[in-house]
């Protein structure tokens, strides 16, 4: 898995801050275009988050490049509706060396099994392609393994509900390495904006899932 | 593939006519709960159709249930955002007898491959799952072919987008067969509604592709 | 102000339980169909609950008609982006007698100058429309305490953050009177839909605004 | 009026370029960082615009800040639903000297009586806070006319419709404006990708308006 961002709105804190002072203010564009101090920016955004007043933290998005996650992973990433996707398509793009993840748990005699099937899929894909069944035809055999490449763009304040969601131990384990990886990429172009984003055991000191949750909070705070 | 209508809001056309009513009128609560005569719905959404405000038909919405169709059609249909889904989960239900879907284009020599291959697939999804392989990552093998199952809830303005794009003949054949269908179900509760719904090259004599058409539009007009 | 539901999913209920049931289960459409007990659906929505999955609560709808209330309020409501809306428009519908909305904390001699602007305002709207200003125009006169009148509809998800952030004590007062009356509205349709729903004090004993917050919480706690 | 971009996507042609680059082709990360030439950011470009394909225009987004228009502008601009907003609250900020937008039809004997009853409110919004009125309750009486900031983020497709929507002749003549300011500044970034913004029958020849359209169109075919 390869994660990369290939944009982003510039100066992010400094963009959610501005907005957050006009709110409040009566500063207008002038002002908002001045550079804020550290301190400034951090006393705006503590605001914003100890009041629940998320939308400021909208004005800002983030592009990532995603490399080698399996279609099972896609197939879950884009249910999350407040982002933008694109992906290559299995209709468009031949797959005749398709590449495809494997699951850590997948081990031994399971692997053996899995890396057989891998590759007698490829070749199944081959033959049906060359008996000139079109691309998007073939890949109705293609496994749920099989590697995707996506441009993903989120703004702030859903990468917020996204970390939370997928960075959380019960999340399944593809996408929480893909969300943590997004997470470790955001931190070093916005250290303050995403200093609290993750799990809530980490950002809030409670559990989403319950009496389902993995206990860590239970152990932590014993 | 089987889709059926399991729930939607009452007499629909009723609903947008009174949303318009209110829009363009001093009507209050009580006038919009009376009912209106066909030729007053009638003429209350002709006038929305012919300006573009289609915000009102948003107050309608229809839930089918879709079975029988694979994740390759579950994957591009949940790109559409301005819906709610609910899909049968491949983490926690098993697929030791996983249906199938297979593409008409998949014929003679190349069916009896594509079947080899869902054989093999089960067969190793078994055995994965014997040896003790989770669920969630025994999935990773299964092909877009499976058959999977979702409830899917759209508004009728996202409707309206969603017949324009999937049930053009440009569209995916699997994707194209559901809209169809969704399209029949819903003309059977709201044919008003309905009338115009399609790809742009019935309901508004151009073609959205252009060049790159299926050339339906040409051959017609001449 | 008057908040009536003018329609709704039939049996919100049994359509959340019966997407839950699809999402963890082999159940078909026909199964689907069937209705659940009521023990049966309060244990699927339960388990919605208690883990977070909020998706399945997007599948039903409620539609307000909402009158007597002020454009200082439709301009705060329509902030909620995950819903649809259609307003009088001040546009086309003439204000030749415009109600409006006086804030409770408005007595006395306050009353008596706002009671006074409301009548030189209506004055002068009318006399900029005899003297041919166009209706569009002549409305910029008008205050944000002229009454307006909206259809809204909501999923049920959109409306327990709608219920979350605008039943809150901090929430601005006429607000908090819509949502309260919008509660109310949807408890008497399916209570158990909505037994929990509410500001975060009521409904998961925590307080979003922090030290902002009204105090409830703390003068319960003790 | 002020209009202004305070922040952007970079290189948004490049971005979006890019991304229609992973659907279509082999291509990974490395290469989608890779500058495209100007022919080939057009040709991409050309491709998603013949095709109809625009989520990829999503990726970049343009962030506004916006002065001096009135509530009755602001109130029709956040109906735009995929777009985040900022706006100055009259709830927290004093409007002890409002400024005011005067339509250009408010001429001669209609304009001193506009000019009266704006003072008019002045003084009675002053009274009423100086009685112990909250702020957020004297601002009923302020006009449609008040002046009010917004900073508002649209990504590219969201322009796209609001472009098509909003500078239309048809639309209020104040957000018509501010539609022209915002596509104006758009062109200075991004002239590539705005060539063909606009209402419909600049952009693509057709009216949406119909019968109720404003007759360019027609002028222009004879």
């Amino acid at each position: 898995m390869r994660v990369q961002i290939i944009a982003h709105t510039p100066e992010p804190e400094q963009v959610v801050a501005a907005a957050a002072r006009l709110c409040y203010s009566q500063a207008g564009a002038e002002e908002l275009l001045e550079r804020l101090s550290e301190e400034e920016v951090d006393r705006l955004l503590s605001r914003l988050e100890e009041s629940g007043h998320l939308s400021p933290f909208e004005h800002v998005s983030f592009t990532f490049s995603i490399e080698g996650v399996s279609r099972a992973l896609s197939h879950q990433l884009v249910r999350h509706r407040i982002a933008s996707y694109s992906q290559q398509s299995q209709r468009y793009v031949s797959q005749k060396q398709f590449g495809f993840v494997t699951p850590p748990s997948v081990k031994g005699e399971a692997l053996e099994i899995f890396k057989g099937q891998m590759e007698a899929l490829q070749e199944a894909y081959n033959k049906l392609v060359a008996l000139g069944v079109p691309k998007e035809d073939a890949r109705y055999l293609l496994p749920n393994a099989t590697e995707t490449k996506l441009v993903a763009t989120f703004n702030c304040r859903s990468l917020y509900n996204f970390f939370e969601l997928r960075c959380c131990q019960r999340a399944q384990w593809e996408i929480r390495q893909l969300a943590s990886k997004m997470l470790s990429e955001v931190k070093k172009i916005a250290p303050r904006l995403f200093q609290k984003a993750g799990p809530t055991c980490v950002a809030k000191n409670y559990c989403r899932e319950g009496e389902h949750g993995c206990g860590r909070l239970q152990r932590r705070s014993t």
